[in-house]
């Protein structure tokens, strides 16, 4: 059965069915709380527990670790920014562990920012080291991931598409809520990966609903590809993608093209003016809510509630 | 004066007029032996000393550490790819640090990469942590950069362009040379940093030759951006990008225009099927030799020199 552990500054606790127990443990990183197992185990039988709602919850995954993501990996997604889901290659980019929050924490635009955006993801977090060739396959799947984590790839469109390289767009300081949970899976559980749906809402507004059925590259796929050239550590990140329904979503074919003729200085001019008046972008006050559970609610990451602040 | 500091796989030294003397400390990692200026300082004016190709030198920046790189930051650079150079934004990538290497260390080219490429840069090593804001001026830049190596931004071409991203096809094991030598700089040395003259040979062709003049964007410039968003720590390492004369070199205009109306499949394998013909890839056995020096020799990075492997 799936063990959902949760973090405040100073502790480390595991939900039970009446509330949240404290593990008894020395570890101050998700590296460490992962290899204190028997400390997990221990908690999850405990009667002695405090209303979660008490809790002031920040990440379950601690910063510095590596955070890995996953580009254009959903169907609908690649379809969505005119893209082929059947030639889009699996492909990485990093994001700083400065960028991850907690799962109730304020989003910053930072003031220099203007087209912000959101992204559901699963996140992957792992349990235990896979140096550089290490082969993962189905079977051996849950010996490396330990849990999944419900992760927003927050992401400032305005400086991700003239640059390029995704790695500042989606680096800034509370780019990366993660949580509330961290639910520790067997491999059984871990078999369901694509019963998950991933749900994102602006102001109770639904903006993202997919299952991972409709993922392009499966974990295993991703971390065959990963290890090649990337070592893993125990409480390593890896984002897997999101679905439709971010705030950018790219223009008619027709447009493209024409647009496409056209110099990059004026071609990225034309394109924020148009996306500035795009009313679901991220604005001051937003409060976006992310969801990962499978529909019969087996397993279930929880609930991350975040509200946007723009920056002075 | 400049100090140049070597690493074995057990020892740090430093270059003196009489040979490596070596360095008196118990520091294993480049943040520690930075934090142990006092040992350094000793060393250099040490007469016990040993010939500096007795040394089997390794990398004198350890992993783990943050690797960030510039993407086309030479003038040189960007008109070879088509680009502009008034109008190209300052954008930054990772690399793994797995993917550092010694200076004398073979780059081995993996199995299923085809087209394998050199890029000559200039690496900053950090000596004092910059938080998330920190302001760097002109004024305090060498308070934060405590030395230069040279480095090989080793790109595995036919991964790159269709990825997008750049993380993967430069984060391969060998990726990285650096060194031979840590050259630490005080601030009157540093700011002759575009009197720095970057060169690379392939089997004793010169390939690339630009001083740093050619840059886009200084360091300063570079930091004031990447503090923004990305903490940096002693020990991390920053590449600035690299001048014109790699072996990708873009099509003339007219048959890229053509090119980008074909769909992404049959654009990458026409590129590959032409780029396979050009001589300058890296094969296996080539000899690549990188140097960065002022030309009155008066600030010398020393030379690196590494051997092209393919893996079977």
């Amino acid at each position: 059965m799936s063990t959902s552990v949760l973090r405040t500054a100073d502790a480390w606790w595991v939900l039970t069915p009446t509330g949240a127990a404290k593990v008894h443990t020395s570890a101050t990183t998700t590296a460490e709380l992962l290899a204190d197992r028997p400390a997990i185990d221990a908690a999850t039988t405990s009667t002695d527990t405090v209303p979660v709602d008490d809790l002031a919850l920040v990440s379950p995954v601690t910063a510095p670790c590596r955070v890995v993501a996953q580009m254009t990996n959903f169907v609908s997604h690649v379809k969505d920014t005119n893209g082929n889901p059947d030639t889009v290659p699996l492909t990485f980019f990093r994001k700083t562990s400065g960028s991850i929050s907690g799962p109730f924490a304020d989003v910053v635009r930072p003031g220099h920012v203007t087209l912000l955006d959101y992204e559901v993801e699963i996140g992957l977090v792992f349990g235990r080291e896979l140096p550089v060739g290490t082969t993962v396959t189905a079977d051996n799947l849950a010996e490396y991931v330990a849990g999944l984590v419900v992760t927003n790839d927050v992401s400032a469109r305005d400086l991700q598409l003239p640059k390029t390289q995704f790695y500042e767009a989606k680096s800034y300081p509370t780019f990366t809520p993660v949580g509330p949970a961290l639910v520790l899976l067997d491999a059984d559980e871990l078999k369901r990966f694509t019963d998950l749906r991933l749900k994102l809402w602006v102001n109770g507004e639904p903006r993202q609903n997919m299952l991972a059925t409709d993922m392009i590259y499966t974990p295993v796929q991703a971390l065959q590809t990963l290890t090649r050239f990337q070592r893993i550590d125990p409480g390593d990140l890896l984002l897997t993608g999101t679905p439709v329904g971010t705030a950018l979503s790219a223009p008619p074919k027709p447009v493209m093209f024409l647009v496409s003729l056209l110099p990059p200085a004026v071609k990225w001019r034309m394109f924020f003016k148009g996306q500035v008046q795009n009313p679901k972008y991220l604005k001051d006050g937003d409060v976006v809510e992310a969801t990962v559970a499978t529909d019969d609610g087996a397993i279930d990451l929880g609930r991350q509630r975040t509200v946007v602040r723009y920056a002075e």
